[in-house]
C-alpha cells in the first residue's frame, strides 16, 4: 500500500482527528483562551511527535510557535518547510452560527468549525500527509520542517522576529504555505504573486492654530482643501499614479502571462455585486483581475482633520492628515516608492501651505517563477490529485510572512491552498469542504515525492 | 449741565458701578454659576429700572432676558433697539490672569476683568447714556428699547425664539448692537457688513462596507480619494470658487467702497504673524481684507473618513465625509448657494461613487448702507467723541443675531464697537480701557440725539 492509498483508506479516522483538532476553542485575540491555546499548540506537536517528528514548543512573549523537523531524508535531498497556524478568528456574532462554532458538526460534505479552513484543517493535511508517507514507507522524501504559530489572527507580533533569530533552524530549499484558498472544487489554482506595501501619512499643516473660518477664510490656505488638491493630483482620470517613477521597477506582464491569468477572469457585474460599487475603476489597459493582482496601487486609507463631530463648527483647521498606502508589485522597492511619492508630494504641495510624508510601514511583495521546478512539482501534484490542471493566479493582497521567509530565507514559497472562496473563513459558519481535506492531503504527498523524484 | 457734561463729570461714580456689575461672575456655560447670571439680570435691570425704565425679565428655558423701554419720545420720534449681554466667558486658564477675573483691578487706565469688554462694559454704556439724558433733560431723544441677554457666550439657543415670537415688542426703526472692537484708540471704525454661512455636509459613498485594499485596490473608485477629488474641483488655482453661478448674487465692491476699505490694510505680514501661515492665499484681485470681509468663500471644515486612529490599517472605506461650509456676502441667498454646490458636486462626482450634499445650517449676511443717515449719525457721533471720523470696515465673521434682527425687524443694525482689537475678549487678562467707556457713552449720547435732531 502506498502513501495515498494510505490516505485513502483513513479519510474517516483523519476526519475524526480534524474534528478533535478544531474542537479546541484556540482563538488567540482573547487572553481568556490562553489555556485553549496552550492545548492545541500541544496536541500538534503532539500528532507531530506521533508520527516520527522531533518536535519543540518556542515560547514567545504571545503564544507558543510550534517547531518540527524530520531529517532523515539526508543530505542530499531537499528540504522544505511547512508553515501554518493553529489559532482562530473569533466566532461573534456568535447567533448567526447554525451549529455552535466549537461543536464540530458535518453537513452535505462539509466540515463546520472556526478554524476548519482557517487554517487547522490546511495544515493538518500536511501533517496527514507525512504521516501517510511515514505508515507506508518508512521515510519521507524530503526533510521536511513545520513552524506553526498561535498568532496569526493577532497580527503574528512575534512570528518575524522568530525567523529572523533563527533562520539556519529554519532554514529550507522550498516554503510551503497552505493558508489560502483555490478558485473552486473543479478548477484548482495556485497563487504566484502576492502585492508589497509602502504605508504612509500625508499631513498638510497651515496655520499654528485652527482658525476662526470667519476671520481668516478667503485668505488663508485651508489645509483640509490642500490636502484634497495634492490627493487628487496623486492619480490621472485613468486611475493610474501620477507620482513619477511609480511605475518605473514593475515587472511587465508579457502576453504569456496575461493570458495565463485570464483563465481566472473577473468581470464588472462580480465585482458590482460583491461590493456594491455603481461602476469599476482603474486603469482602462488593464483587466480588473491584472489591477487587482499584477498593478501597484496607491489608496487613501483614512482622512482626517478639522472638525468631524455631528453638526456644524466653521473652523479653519490648522492641519488636516491623510493615510496612504501603495500595494507594490514586483520588483518594486517600498523604500524607493516612499522617497518618490514624498518627492512629489513635496513638488506639488501648494506654497501656502506645508506637507511631510511619514512613513509608517513596508512590506516587500512576493512572486514565484511559475515556471520553477517547485512550481512545476506544484502543477503535476494539484493535477494528480484534482484531475485537473491549476491555473496560476495573482493576489491583491499581502501575506507578510511570504516576502519575509521569501527574502530571508532564499526560498521559493509555493501557495499551496486547500480552501475555497465560500468557506467563510472570517466569518460565521466557517466550513472546510472535506473533499479539499482530502485532496490536500493527497496533493501534499504528490508534491513532496516530486520534489525528489 | 448738559448730558455730556454729566457724563464726564461722574465717570468716577460709572466706573466704580461697572466695576459692580463686572464682580459678578455670571459665566452662563457652567451650571454653578446659575444665580450669578440670574443676579446679574436682576442688578442691570435694577439699574435700568432706576433711571426711568420699564423694566421686565423674561424667563426662557435657559436664562433670563432682560427687556426694558422708556417709550415717552412720542409716535413721531424714532425708536432705538439696544442689543447687548451680561453673561460672560469662562476665565480658564484661571493660571494666566495676573489678577483675578472677578476682582476687578484698574492698570494704566484698564479695567482687567472677564466680561469688562465683552459685553458688559458696552452695554453699560448705553445705560449710562440714556442715564446722562435722562438726568440732565428729563427724557430721550428716541424712544429706547433694551433687550439683554444671558447666553451669547452659549450660542443664544433662545433669542431666536424670543425675537421670532416678540416682533412688536422689540419693533424700532434702528438696533443698536455694542458688542465689536473699533480699530485702536486713535482711529475708530465701524463695521457696517458681516458675511453669512451656508454649512454643508458632503458625503461620497463607493462600496457598501469598507473592503480589504489588498483584494480590490486598483478595481474600485476609493471614497476618500474621490472626495479629495471633488474637494480639488471646488477652486481654480486662484481660489476663486468654481460652483457656476457661485459669485452670481455677490454685490460687487465700487471704486468708492474699495478705497474706504483700504483706510484699514491689513498685510500679508499681519497675516503671517497672527496665524505662522508662510504665505497668504486666495483671489489675487482682491486685496487681503476684501478677501476676508467682501468675498464669499468655500471653506473645508473637517474631514473624515475611514482608517483615522494611530498607525495603518488597509482599508478602502466605504465613505467619507467632508464638513463643507460657505462665508456669504450681501446679496447672496444661502439656499441658494446650497443649491448650487449641490448640482455642481452632482455634475463632477465620479462615475463610480456615488454623492450627496446635507445642509446643515444657514444665516443671512448683513449690510448697512453706509450712506443712509443713520450711518450719517452714527459717523458723526464718533467724529464728536472720538475726535476723529470713525472708518468703514467690513467683518468676515457673522453675527446670527444681527441679520436675523436686520430680517425680521426690518430696521438697520448699526454696530457700534467700543472694544479694542488687543481686549482679549475671550482670553485671559480681559480688559477695557476706561477711555473706551468714556467715549462709549459719549458716542451714544451724540448718537440719541442726532437721530432726532
Amino acid at each position: 500500500m502506498n502513501a495515498l492509498e494510505y490516505a485513502q483508506q483513513n479519510k474517516a479516522r483523519f476526519t475524526e482527528e480534524l474534528i478533535d483538532l478544531v474542537r479546541i476553542p484556540s482563538i488567540s485575540t482573547t487572553p481568556a483562551h490562553r489555556p485553549d491555546i496552550q492545548r492545541a499548540a500541544e496536541w500538534i506537536a503532539g500528532q507531530l511527535k506521533a508520527i516520527g517528528f522531533e518536535t519543540r514548543l518556542y515560547e514567545t512573549p504571545g503564544h507558543p510557535l510550534v517547531y518540527a523537523e524530520w531529517l532523515a531524508a539526508g543530505p542530499d535531498a531537499p528540504t522544505v518547510l511547512i508553515y501554518g497556524h493553529y489559532d482562530v478568528q473569533p466566532v461573534e456574532p456568535l447567533s448567526e452560527w447554525l451549529t455552535p462554532p466549537f461543536e464540530p458538526t458535518v453537513r452535505d460534505g462539509d466540515l463546520f468549525a472556526r478554524g476548519a479552513s482557517d487554517d487547522k484543517g490546511q495544515v493538518f493535511a500536511h501533517i496527514k500527509s507525512a504521516q501517510a508517507l511515514l505508515e507506508t514507507e518508512g521515510k519521507l522524501p524530503v526533510n521536511l520542517k513545520f513552524i506553526i504559530e498561535g498568532e496569526e489572527e493577532n497580527g503574528s507580533p512575534n512570528l518575524d522576529p522568530f525567523i529572523l533569530s533563527h533562520t539556519d533552524l529554519l532554514a529550507a530549499d522550498v516554503v510551503l504555505i497552505s493558508d489560502t484558498s483555490s478558485r473552486s472544487l473543479e478548477q484548482p489554482s495556485i497563487v504566484y504573486a502576492l502585492r508589497g506595501m509602502c504605508y504612509m501619512e500625508l499631513e498638510v499643516r497651515g496655520p499654528r492654530r485652527d482658525l476662526h473660518s470667519g476671520s481668516y477664510g478667503g485668505a488663508v490656505h485651508n489645509p483640509a482643501q490642500a490636502l484634497c488638491e495634492i490627493v487628487a493630483r496623486l492619480h490621472d482620470g485613468n486611475g493610474t499614479v501620477t507620482v513619477p517613477g511609480f511605475y518605473d521597477a514593475v515587472r511587465p506582464l508579457d502576453e504569456d502571462e496575461r493570458a495565463e491569468l485570464n483563465k481566472a477572469p473577473y468581470t464588472e457585474d462580480e465585482l458590482k455585486r460583491e461590493t456594491g460599487v455603481p461602476a469599476a475603476w482603474g486603469e482602462a489597459e488593464y483587466r480588473l483581475h491584472e489591477r487587482i493582482g499584477a498593478r501597484p496601487t496607491l489608496e487613501v486609507n483614512g482622512l482626517v482633520g478639522g472638525w468631524t463631530g455631528h453638526g456644524a463648527k466653521t473652523v479653519l483647521p490648522a492641519k488636516a492628515l491623510a493615510k496612504i498606502s501603495c500595494r507594490l508589485v514586483a520588483d518594486q522597492k517600498p523604500q524607493a516608492i516612499y522617497e518618490l511619492v514624498k518627492a512629489y508630494v513635496a513638488q506639488i504641495t501648494p506654497p501656502a501651505v506645508t506637507s511631510e510624508v511619514r512613513l509608517l510601514h513596508t512590506g516587500s511583495s512576493a512572486i514565484t517563477d511559475r515556471h520553477s521546478p517547485v512550481m512545476e512539482a506544484a502543477m503535476a501534484a494539484y493535477e494528480e490529485a484534482w484531475g485537473r490542471r491549476p491555473i496560476f493566479m495573482r493576489e491583491g493582497g499581502s501575506i507578510p510572512v511570504v516576502a519575509l521567509m521569501q527574502d530571508v530565507l532564499h526560498a521559493p514559497v509555493v501557495l499551496m491552498g486547500f480552501g475555497l472562496p465560500d468557506d467563510g473563513a472570517h466569518a460565521p459558519n466557517e466550513k472546510l469542504t472535506l473533499e479539499c481535506f482530502y485532496r490536500g492531503i493527497a496533493t501534499s504527498i504528490s508534491f513532496l515525492k516530486r520534489l525528489n523524484a
